[in-house]
């Protein structure tokens, strides 16, 4: 038997190897497809946003402004810091990414900046069911924040 | 009075106008604007499905999976076909788009594909939340064919 014990052992770790393999790249891919989903990420916010934002401010539409809240808070829920990794401060997805450095130095912060999104995106997608136009103005209003105290801090102007 | 008639009409009418205008642009931003907009939902539905494909094929991430699917939801429940409007059947939003021509002349049929990816989309979504694995994977092989029909049909290779 113990020829066949060799090639089994090296087949056992060549196959743990290529699993080990295909695991690590299917939880590390490359940096410039990872800043590629971010940057998409921020346009898919930015659609629904406008679509929110066209309605408090012109003829409100209950269930578009479902629709959209619903999925900003969906993404804001999807656990948005996997798409910060190590190795992603610098680097080009769609066009160079625009992070400051500060997002991966001061995590405590950038942490609770993410918390603030994810209560008011979560809040807006709760008064956007009421159909309450008032209430998600002022919903919405409180989200804007949210973006614009990230972006301050953490993006850098184009 | 009658001379304050016609600055007043004017003021009115610049107003009206401006106002006008102002819907309009929501209503309809630019094309190449649009095609970025739905190249960027695409980005983050391929991010999505691949964390899903992470737990279906390795080790099984509960909260992972329900975060993944409820983003592919809630964005394919959020009126995508808003993103095709007249005038993008061609153009650049982050590159060339490669949509093609028939998801504006067939209709029904894009419209049947979207509508299949919503009812899988909200099966996997249904699914994720009772931790099922077996059953996710199902669903998302499922979900996955409603993806490769249509860019079968209606997206062209890279």
């Amino acid at each position: 038997m113990k020829k066949f014990v060799k090639p089994l052992l090296a087949a056992l770790i060549v196959t743990t190897t290529a699993a080990a393999s295909m695991a690590f790249a299917q939880q590390a891919p490359k940096p410039e497809q990872v800043i590629k989903w971010r940057q998409s990420v921020y346009q898919v916010l930015a659609w629904n946003n406008g679509r929110i934002k066209a309605s408090v401010d012109g003829t409100y539409n209950k269930d578009e402004v479902i629709r959209a809240a619903n999925a900003i808070a969906a993404i804001a829920n999807s656990g948005l810091g996997a798409l910060y990794p190590a190795g992603t401060e610098t680097g080009k997805g769609w066009r160079e990414t625009t992070v400051k450095p500060e997002l991966f130095t001061e995590q405590a912060k950038a942490g609770e900046a993410a918390r603030k999104f994810i209560t008011e995106a979560n809040e807006l997608a709760k008064v956007a069911a009421t159909g309450d136009a008032g209430a998600v103005k002022v919903a919405f209003g409180k989200l804007g924040q949210t973006c614009k105290g990230c972006h301050d801090d953490f993006r850098k102007k184009d």
